[in-house]
C-alpha cells in the first residue's frame, strides 16, 4: 500500500484502506458529493473501484455531484461502466457528453456558485443531501475535540459543503500532490437564510475562512492512500485569430482606462476556461497594465506568467488548472506561487455578491451569439449539449463590465458564430456588455436592439455570412414596423437546417 | 401658485418657481434622471412643462431615467410631444410602447437593480450621467453644512443616485403627498468598485441608511409646487384563474414547509406587479402563514391586507403602488401602516446580493413559457416589447426559490402561454424551479430538460394544445436521438406563423 503515514493525523490512521474497501460504502441510489473543478483535485482510486463493482455487474446506479468537471477516471470511467444515473452540475468529457446526448445520464445545467446551496436547500432531484463525499487531499490534520482538517489538493469545488453535509466521508490522501499546497485554500460554507450573513470579501486577498475542510472523525469512514496525477490538459497554441482577439481586448480596456471608467491597474479579472481565455489573459500579460489582480473560478497558465513578469497582486480560483508543464512548474515552486493564490468554495469564488462588490470584468466565452447580443454558451444546434454554463452565469451577470468572445467562423467556416437568432440561450441580451471576435469589438452598453445588430454583424460577423445577416435583419425591420426586437421568426433558425442539409449555413445558389 | 412654504426649509425657499420656469434648466440632448416607480412618487408638473416645449415646436429631445414606469403626465405626454430620444429602464405606458415597437423612442432593457450602478459608470448610451435630476418630495429638510434632505413620496426608485450624481437638482413639491410619508424611506448609495462594501441588511426589515435623499443645496437649481395626483391604476377583479394560481402556490408552499425545505414563516416574499401578483399575495392572506415579510419592489394592495389582518411584520419595497382605493386607505392610516413599510432606492430592494441572503421566495409573472422551462417576460411574438424585463431577473437568479406564474391560455385561448420554443427568452431554465398556472404546479427542481418537458406540459399547458405539445416533444426527441435540449428548429416557431395567418395557435385539419 502507498504510505502516507506521515501526511495523516493519528486518529484518522486507522481508517486506511484500498480504494475497493472503501468504495463499499457507497450504495445503489447514492448522492456521491466529490472534490474536483476542472481535471483538477478529484478523488480518483475510489471512483475506479465504483466503475470497477459496475464493470462486475453489481446493479449500482448513483447521482455523481461535483465541482465541475473532472478527469477520465470518474467521467469515463464511471459513465462506461454505466453508474450514473444523473450528473451535476458541468463536465467537458467525452464518454459524459456522449452518453448525455444519447439520454444514458441525466444533466440539469446549473450556475456553479448555485449547486451547493441547492444541495443544502434539499432542492436536487430525489430531494436528498450528500450521502457520501469523497475529496482529495494531500493531507490530515488534527483539529482536537473529535474534529480533522482536510487539506485539499488543486481545487476546492464544492468540497467544504459536500462534507459538510454528508453522512460518510471518504478521503483520498494523494502522493502526487505536495503537502506544500496546505495554506493556499480558504475554506467557508455560509449559513443558509434566513440566517446567512454578507461574505465578508471586499478584495480579491481577502481570506475569510480555514486553510482546511474541517471535518468531525465520526463521519469519516475510509482514508484511502492514491498515486494517481491529476489528468491536466495541454493548452492549444495561441493562434493568430486568439492572439487578435486578446489585442482587441487589451485596446478596448485600454480606452476604458483612458476615459475614466476604469482604473489604471483594472478590476479584478475573471477568465473563462480554454485556449482562448489563456489567449485574451496572455495579451495582459504582453500589455503595460500593472498590478492586477484575478477573481476567478480557474487559474490557468497566462496568469503565472502574469505572476512571473510581476504583474499580478493576486489570483483568487476555485482551482488550480495549468497546462502539464505549467503545472510542473507550479509543483517545482509551490512556496513562490502560493503566495500569490487563493482557492476558496466556487460558491464564494463566484459569489454574485462578490462579483459585483468588488466589479469583476468578466471575461466567457461563447459558442453562437445572435444579432441582438444573446449568447449561446452550453449547446451545439441548439440540441446537443456541449460542457454547461459553468460559472459565465455567475459572473456576466454580477460583473462590472461583461465580455463574451467568440472567433467569427466555426467548423472551417461552415458554421457562423453570429446567427439571427441564438439556438439556445443562457445569456439575455440584457447580461451582455461587450461582444469580442478577431475582427473587433462590439460595444453594446445602452444601446437598443436595433442599434446592436448592425454593430455586431459589423464588428463580430464574418464578410462571409455579412450580407446573409445585414438582408435578414433589413428585413426583418420592415416585416415588424421598427418594432423594439425585430425578427422573421418563420425563417431566423434556416441556417441550422442549411447546415444539417448543406453542411454548411452558406446560401449557395 | 401653491402654497409649500411649510414644506420646505428656508435654505431653498428663494429657489421656488413655477414648473415652466424650471423646466427651462432641461436642454436639448440632456439625461434626465427622474423619481417614480410604477405610476408612483414621479415627477408631474416639470414633465408636463417639458412636453409644452416640445408642443410648441422647440427642438428639444432628451434620454429620460426613470425608476420603472411613471404616469401619462411623463410617458403619454412626453412621448406624444416628440421630446423623448432613449427611455430607459422600464414603462408599461401605452403611448411610450407604441413608440418604442414603432421604433421613435429607443429603449434598451436592464434588469432594475443595474440602472443606478450603469449610470454611475458611465456606461449609457452616450457615456454621460445625469445632467438633470427631478425628483418629487413631500418635503425639504435643513440638515445643514450646505446640505438639504429631500423627503420622498411614494417610491425611491433610483432617486438617490440620480441626485447624488445630477449637475442640476429640481425637486417638486407635491402638496397631495402626505408629509405624514417621512420616515418611511431608508437612502442609501453604495460606492463603486474597487471601493463597495457589503449591503449590511440580513433581514427584511433592516434600516441602513437615511430617510431623506442628501443633496447640496448648491446643486438645487428649482423647487415646483405641484397638486398633481399619483394615477395608480385600478387592479382587475381577482378571476378564478388567478385564485386557483394562488391556491396552487399555497399548496405547493405547505408542503415545502412540510418537507422542511422552508421554515414555518416561510422567507421574505417578492412579488411581480398586476392583477395575478396581487391575487397570489391575497392567496396567502387566506391562508394560516403567519409572521410573514416581504422584501419586493412594489408594495401592493394584497400585502396592506396581509398587515390589516396582522399577518406581516415588514413590507421592504421601493414604491407603494396600491389601487385608488387602497392608497385612500394609505393616505388616511399613514402613521398605522408606516410602521411596517421600508421603501428603498430599487438598487438595494432588487439587489440580488441581498435577495441571495435574505433568502427571497421570487415569484413573477412570464408571458410566455417553453416546454423546457425557459421564460419570456418581456415580449409578445418575440419582437413587440410589453413593458420591460424589470426586477424579475435580479430575483428569480437570486432567490431561494424561483416561481414564475401564467395562464395556460392567453387571448380566450388563441395563444397557448406554452410553446415549444419561446419567442424570446429572458430568463434561461436554469434560473426557474417553479412554474404554477391555474391548472398546476410544474416543480422543475435538479431536472434535466427532457424530464421538465413533460411536467410542463401536463401540468402548466391547457388540454387544448396538449396533445400538440406531446407531438412536437416526441418527435424532437426521436428526431435528436435523445439529445439534451430535443428541438426541431424548423418548426420550433411554426405556432407563431400560424397565429399570424389563422389568429389562433391552434392546428386545424
Amino acid at each position: 500500500m502507498i504510505d502516507i503515514q506521515d501526511r495523516i493525523c493519528d486518529a484518522v490512521k486507522g481508517l486506511v484502506m484500498e480504494a475497493a474497501e472503501a468504495a463499499k460504502f457507497v450504495k445503489d441510489g447514492d448522492n456521491v458529493g466529490t472534490s474536483g473543478f476542472t481535471p483538477c483535485g478529484y478523488p480518483k482510486a475510489v471512483p475506479l473501484a465504483l466503475a470497477d463493482r459496475g464493470l462486475a455487474g453489481e446493479q449500482l446506479k448513483i447521482n455523481v455531484w461535483t465541482g465541475a468537471s473532472v478527469g477520465p477516471e470518474m467521467d469515463s470511467a464511471m459513465t462506461n461502466a454505466g453508474i450514473v444515473n444523473r450528473r451535476l452540475p458541468y463536465q467537458t468529457n467525452k464518454d459524459m457528453r456522449n452518453a448525455i446526448n444519447a439520454g444514458k445520464v441525466k444533466y440539469a445545467d446549473i450556475h456553479l456558485s448555485h449547486m451547493a446551496q441547492m444541495v443544502r436547500y434539499g432542492f436536487m432531484a430525489n430531494r436528498k443531501g450528500v450521502d457520501v463525499a469523497i475529496v482529495e487531499a494531500c493531507k490530515i490534520i488534527d483539529l482536537g475535540e473529535g474534529k480533522v482538517g482536510i487539506v485539499p489538493t488543486t481545487s476546492m469545488g464544492n468540497s467544504s459543503s459536500y462534507v459538510q453535509g454528508a453522512d460518510k466521508v471518504i478521503v483520498e490522501v494523494n502522493v502526487t500532490q505536495p503537502v506544500a499546497l496546505e495554506g493556499m485554500h480558504d475554506s467557508y460554507v455560509p449559513l443558509d437564510p434566513p440566517c446567512r450573513q454578507p461574505i465578508p470579501i471586499t478584495a480579491p486577498e481577502d481570506r475569510i475562512g480555514t486553510p482546511y475542510i474541517p471535518c468531525e472523525i465520526a463521519k469519516i469512514v475510509a482514508v484511502v492512500p492514491s498515486d494517481i496525477t491529476d489528468k491536466v490538459r495541454p493548452l492549444g497554441e495561441i493562434d493568430d485569430e486568439a492572439k487578435a482577439m486578446g489585442s482587441n481586448l487589451v485596446n478596448f480596456l485600454k480606452n476604458e482606462v483612458k476615459e475614466g471608467r476604469l482604473p489604471k491597474n483594472l478590476l479584478p479579472l475573471q477568465s473563462g476556461v480554454g485556449s482562448v481565455a489563456n489567449a485574451v489573459i496572455n495579451g495582459l500579460v504582453n500589455s503595460d497594465f500593472e498590478d492586477l489582480t484575478v477573481y476567478t473560478e480557474v487559474i490557468q497558465d497566462g496568469m503565472f506568467d502574469l505572476i512571473d513578469v510581476g504583474k499580478l497582486r493576486v489570483a483568487s480560483g476555485t482551482s488550480l488548472s495549468p497546462s502539464p508543464e505549467c503545472l510542473k512548474k507550479f509543483y517545482e515552486n509551490v512556496e513562490k506561487y502560493k503566495k500569490y493564490i487563493i482557492l476558496r468554495p466556487q460558491e464564494i469564488s463566484n459569489s454574485p455578491e462578490v462579483a459585483r462588490r468588488i466589479g469583476v470584468i468578466a471575461m466567457n466565452t461563447a459558442i453562437e451569439v445572435d444579432i441582438y447580443g444573446n449568447v449561446n454558451s452550453t449547446h451545439t444546434t441548439g440540441t446537443k449539449l456541449m460542457n454547461g454554463v459553468g460559472g459565465s452565469g455567475d459572473f456576466a451577470r454580477n460583473g462590472f463590465l461583461t465580455v463574451f468572445f467568440t472567433n467569427s467562423l466555426a467548423k472551417k467556416g461552415a458554421i457562423s458564430s453570429v446567427v439571427p437568432f441564438c439556438s439556445h440561450i443562457d445569456h439575455a441580451t440584457l447580461d451582455v456588455d461587450v461582444i469580442v471576435s478577431e475582427r473587433g469589438v462590439a460595444d453594446l452598453r445602452g444601446l437598443s436592439p436595433k442599434e446592436k445588430a448592425p454593430i455586431i454583424i459589423d464588428q463580430i460577423a464574418n464578410p462571409k455570412y455579412q450580407p446573409w445577416l445585414y438582408d435578414y435583419f433589413k428585413r426583418a425591420c420592415e416585416a415588424c414596423g421598427n418594432s423594439q426586437t425585430p425578427h422573421i421568426l418563420s425563417e431566423a433558425f434556416d441556417c441550422y437546417e442549411r447546415l444539417a442539409k448543406t453542411g454548411t449555413m452558406e446560401i449557395k445558389d
